[in-house]
């Protein structure tokens, strides 16, 4: 059975992290959550990333902060896409992270998404729409959800208008 | 049968994007290459999105410089996953393409990766890993290109080690 | 008879958006406000904009964040003059609101204004002078209006020096 | 009658802002142009201003790069829309000049396009645009310009399917 | 009998701007200050830098933030020495004022100093160095104050020494 | 006698400032060249500067690029203004040079001219504009050279009219 | 015996920089703290790194904001690892800080560390690093300190296993 | 006998990090060279890494671009001091590379030195000082080496005085 692996490098960034699990639950994914840090618990990490793979794992979400290297980590032991989520941590807004998560060399990518909660969402749909790829009912899933996100901006719209 | 769409913005990226077509080659995927711009042809990218999504398209990789729409744009037409790859247009190194490509809103994800040709190179990788979660075959097409280009690291070291 | 869209792409973005209306008001143009996203409501998005201009719609002001293309995507289905009001979100102070509105590709322009709640300001006072080109009543407006707002720093100068 | 004025810092700024007024010729728009510097010829340039406008001139368009102060001296002794042009200069990507240009405070609107080139030619787009909102044959002008940019697109795919 | 001029944008720029004027008072400069906009009230600048020059000032000090044209207009019309100093004004740290006022063309130089408070302070001790360069009793008193400063540091020093 | 001391921390910085000696020569005033090393002479670094203040050294000039330190290493053992040229090294295009040389604590000013050659000329003449707070004789150079700068630009302008 | 120094510029900076004093505990190392400034005691801080040097110190760690030139200052007066750690202050995340900081030029190297926090205690363990290179007994005290942060990983993945 | 690797993650860099190995030959320090990446090899990194150790190896030097986690790796797999050069690849100036490498986690650090060539001879001095820290026959060659770059300097002023 497939289902996916949200890592991240510390506890300090499961507030953000969590964002990406609550989508995850409402698309019905599987998925295992892990404190694992590419620099703290190198080989951990890589011992854990090749026993998912045995187990079924197809996406790895990965959310880091600083010189955010787990992607990387995890995209060099892998042949699994791999996600990417800068984090937010001191006073550059995220850019080391998305620098040090996005710009891979060739041959090892890392699907790289938005800084901070809007990315930890949209990891979440882009392992679905990955495994959705092969998988017509969690197709399904996703094309509701998104109607229901339309829906909210109309909601929101309809909102505003009330209020002005 | 499974494909990939390889769009971009203007003739100018094609010298940067066949990177992205020949690991698509090398990997013996499918795939179909088109000019089509978010802001200079809307109405047509739109309509290809639809239109490839009926004929089986699988994954989308979209190359732009600038205010790179042209990902966000497939994005919110399809729930294929759609990777962006920046490019270098005019003194910025590309940073502009990256924010503009990456920082997409919860519900509409874009899988980026690098700037320029790595991230060319990357796009194609990461698409043929994602249609690989469901496919053996291409799975271990991948890990023999994989291997291939560990060896092409071991080999430059030789080739280092006999020249100093 | 001309009026001023003010487009927005959620309704986080209204604290923000609402100085526009404000100075709208003050200048008595006739204007609409609508929650509308580039990426979850695209359609919606252009089918406003077409039966807008329609209605006589004769500048669209869209503010937006992060990967801000609600004002490209407007200004791909339409001639009227389109203003974008890049909004600050997360760390980045808005810059990359700022790069993906302002560097749009040739033949499609955004006329990008500041960041946040300056820009949303200047956005109204840019539709008023561009419909002002033909419209000298407007004209007047604006002579007099600017002319209050250098009173106004005439009138804060003198209350420093009493101050100090 | 209605005219644009077409003004830039220094002479070294001609060269992309030629690319302006080759837009502007084709769009068959009557315009000046002067080299006059916000710095160097602080007054000469208010000068100009005042009586460009009593000459009719409805939009002015400001190349400058580097402290990029020429559109926002314009702006403030006018009431016309002022378009800002940034350029390239040094080593920065004219992210100075985009900055020094767009970010003006609120009751002084420039509106900024993109740095360098593409933002020259959609200076003269916008200026067309900011015209055309009370001149409907303009309009039609540039309604054909964009279906024949729109045009160029799809030749350009054509010749890249002839290639690959 | 010499004295300076201390100029800023708007009221809220005083609260950084009274650490200028507090180093200003310890060196028992005589001064001015005054509230004035190089984009709102650029007649009334360009008339008081003209007017502050016949009355014997000798240096401008400039305070503003975003696209910071005011110390580059002062410079315009003057040949007093400016100092700029570049004022935070959201989310970008001060970095568009800093470029705004720093990056000035060949002769008309702008004298810039750091973003934010220090700045304010150094504005004044810069300006009292220009002044001193042919006044021994003023350099008398910037050896002084700088002696003092020196000591807090020692002082600071002191009582860390005791605290831990 | 009152002069100019221009210092560089490398022989690679003369291209660039040799721009600042020109513009000392045209307004004749009388100057030393040093190469001086912030870093890689720090002593003689500062017996130089003491040395030239007792021989009259009104104003101090250093260029530097990268982590620019000689303006402030200069100002930290002067009262004399001290002037900072920030200057371009590696990809960057002097933005490091910048931030090191402008970004200085309270009590120590380093006047900051623009990056590279403008920042060049730009230290000269704030320099004399410096010595001319007490040298009418100075200022009237400068009042002359500024009118030549002004006719330069006319000039630029009418060739460009001849030209168009 | 040798000893680790930690230099900061202000009082401003201890905060920070006690996590260096922290971790500097922890593994038993000897230390001295002093606040000193490269540009307001610039003397003192000579004299300090050249006695400091003939007791036996073996690394210098240096901690300072803005154009932070301390680090450097002391590199260019020793020839002793000297470690920069760059702190926030102001508006930009402590970038003018890193670059002022590592940006040396060839022959004076300074080794930065992280901005901030993370920064302050990983000067302190490559300092230990450094010492360890000749001490086996604190080669032992950073294996053990390493295993035991490895540790808090895990203990921070079994929490929020318990917790989720 | 303590030694020093220098790695890199590409024959690419071969020409910056030469520069790192001159001045090791200068210095009569032994090393070795290896490429290998953190990416492509990871395995055979960390293989390297801790086989090294355990043949005498005292610093790791690491030369990388883009996502730079070279350093980074090796710092998580090694109690060595561990001094990173970040390598300018693509347009963004090395930015990408310096934060990817310094901005390590607190437990982990990386020596990171300046970007490119300057870096890659300070990586080398850098582990020359920490070395030298036990070993008083490498600080005087160190000593020497300094004084030499001295009258370098002096030789360049000398050369320039006779120039001009």
């Amino acid at each position: 059975m497939q289902w996916v692996a949200v890592l991240m490098g510390s506890e300090s960034d499961w507030p953000v992290m969590e964002h990406c699990v609550s989508v995850l639950k409402v698309l019905e994914l599987d998925y295992e959550v892990r404190i694992l840090s590419a620099h703290r618990t190198p080989d951990a990490t890589v011992n854990y990333v090749e026993e998912a793979q045995e187990r079924g794992c197809a996406v790895f979400i990965c959310g880091a902060g600083m010189a955010a290297h787990l992607a990387g980590a995890v995209a060099a032991h892998s042949l699994c896409p791999v996600i990417g989520v800068p984090l937010e941590s001191g006073g550059m807004g995220g850019v080391d992270a998305l620098l040090a998560t996005v710009q891979m060399p060739g041959g090892i990518p890392v699907a790289t998404v938005a800084i901070g909660k809007a990315g930890a969402k949209n990891a979440a749909y882009l392992a679905a729409q990955i495994i959705a790829v092969s998988n017509s009912k969690l197709r399904k899933k996703l094309e509701l959800e998104r109607t229901q996100n339309m829906q909210k901006v109309y909601d929101q719209n309809d909102a505003l208008q009330a209020r002005i």
